[in-house]
């Protein structure tokens, strides 16, 4: 895993590595908003290491991201993948498989929303491969 | 309306200065997510200058705001004044009048979350008058 050559502005603490069971590489998720039945919402901060990104996974209600450092992937199965980076919001619908991570070279802080929490709130699948993330690090 | 002192960090775009109808000073909200029916959730930012704040509101379906930078007051109507800064999340729950805004000296940067909009999104009310600001602003 290479060191990351950026500094990133970090606003929320950095928290416990993530399980190798659901992260490829170095991810720090952070719950910020805990799931209760007011809000139905859920809100939380991963910081990517260069390299490191989530398993493929979906969400009954979909998701919100909002990159707020880095520069990242974000990839909707079947889709293209987006290169996300500080400013960008992006949004995947309920129950398809996604991805998200930091690029090769420059980590990510990214704050995620999981709305409508009562109809579920993730499903996790598989890794994603060298290959498959490597397709997409051109 | 005084000088930021502190430069503070913009992650999204400053946008066009916010209505002084719902606006005491230079507060600048940006919407980042619109309503729809799939994730009815909306989410924005507002960057308040020193001195700047909304005024006195509720939400239908309950607020989530997260601070990125500086620092600011939220206050639940018949409550204390909360100080809220880099790092910080509060909750309004729905149907309570609360404001937020900057601190006299220092901006704030916040985001805003609203869930559950299919109840409604925002009810606008009086401003904060200078008294109940500086009150707070001891």
């Amino acid at each position: 895993m290479k060191t990351d050559k950026n500094k990133l502005a970090e606003i929320f603490p950095k928290g416990e590595k993530g399980s190798s069971e659901t992260f490829t590489g170095n991810a720090y998720p952070t719950a910020l908003v805990e799931a209760d039945s007011v809000y139905n919402t859920i809100v939380g901060n991963v910081y990517f290491e260069p390299g490191a990104r989530s398993n493929w996974h979906s969400h009954p209600a979909g998701q919100i991201l909002i990159i707020t450092d880095g520069v990242g992937y974000h990839q909707i199965e079947g889709k293209k993948i987006e290169i996300i980076k500080k400013g960008s919001i992006v949004k995947c619908p309920p129950n398809v498989r996604h991805w998200h991570g930091a690029s090769a070279d420059v980590g990510l802080q990214q704050l995620y929303i999981v709305p409508n929490i009562e109809k579920g709130i993730v499903n996790w699948d598989e890794p994603v491969t060298d290959a498959q993330y490597l397709i997409n690090d051109k």
